[in-house]
């Protein structure tokens, strides 16, 4: 199983006057996580600029449970959970770490591709190995 | 039925290194389509920081089917679909201005209501004769 | 002489927990003008890409006076001010477009460079007559 | 003195379709460092949400010397160097953990004000004794 946890400071860029967290900052946390279980699925950032291979984000759906607020620390759990082909899926948690609030539930697919063109590249059948949910 | 679009330019702060337009920069277009779209339903943004009444996002789905570049024109259509309640549902597409391309798909769902409490407050009642599809 | 004039509504993403406009935010809508403002010197967004040469902010200065808030429509007036070599000055003035507060002021100088090496590229002649300050 | 050092990795969304960092990521990352630093002085970020006193920005000079690519790991040093009254000013410097290349000189100005008002709030004198350029 293949897992990778995070955790961010709620810091004032991450915030809105609305006094809460702004939604597009727990899309940049997850970002973070995600690209962070990609390296261990053995996408690494340093050699993605050279390769022009990338993780590219093909859909996102996302539930905002309960808001957090600036200084709370927040813990974003990301698991691989399918591969098929060119294509993997991952889930993400994101609680509050103080209280154990569950702040967010969210699943993206993503395709690795070769850029510019964006064509497809078959993910490695060892992966397979790695998902939560074998299907 | 209400509609509004907006139209934005690529800028470099919308792109990534994989030489297209970040998957966060698409979301925060939308939001800026979805808070003229709030307005029109009433929801002033000027009063909204007096009033402490504010939509916030409950969820997301967002489907990334072809990719912007630098300079593009990126036109976002977002309408309302659905009320009930303290909720209401918009739906977006974005395409690229100049070739018609169909870029993005997107519906988020929102409740009104009253911060710091976050309290739902139900929606007027003639906003139902504005929503896209009546059920 | 060279100017360019942008206006933005303030939206949430601008805005953060103290009730105001983020100091980001500002730097954002600086940006979009200063972008507008480099085409009219002749450096197209869209040929970017292909030639990759780009111009890269070497230095920023900002003072910021008075805070907008959600709803505020702020006006961003960007002039070219001095030429040399690589490199160009501009400076900068936001205003609320309502009260006519001035809220920000910022230079920035840049530099035309060839990526991905970083080679520093000569402007222009002709483009020394449309400087604000001839020095 | 008072010093706060910040690590962070390069993610997508730090850079742009120049393919290196983007001038606003540089600018969060010193936030979150300068956040720190604050909060060494005494400003918890957990308890301005309530005291609505927050440290608010006056302005920012930044120099960005080299840039910083996907994947590299960018070490942010905060000092504060100065108090007056209720400002107080800091300085950065961003370097390559790996290649201790320096890539970014920036001094900021702060003052701590009463939010919604923004009046300003004397800083207690016992910091004084903290800065790194005493006058």
């Amino acid at each position: 199983m293949l897992e990778y946890t995070t955790t961010e400071e709620v810091m004032f860029f991450d915030t809105d006057c609305g006094g809460v967290v702004h939604n597009l900052a727990y899309l940049r946390m997850i970002e973070t996580c995600r690209t962070k279980l990609a390296e261990k699925m053995g996408m690494n950032l340093q050699s993605m600029s050279k390769t022009q291979q990338f993780p590219v984000l093909v859909s996102t759906e996302i539930q905002y449970k309960k808001p957090a607020v600036l200084g709370d620390k927040i813990k974003t759990i990301g698991k691989l959970t399918q591969i098929k082909g060119a294509k993997f899926w991952c889930s993400f948690e994101m609680v509050d770490e103080q209280t154990q609030t569950l702040l967010i539930t969210c699943t993206q697919s993503l395709a690795l591709v070769q850029m510019p063109k964006g064509k497809p590249l078959r993910l490695p059948a060892h992966l397979r190995e790695l998902v939560t949910n074998k299907t």
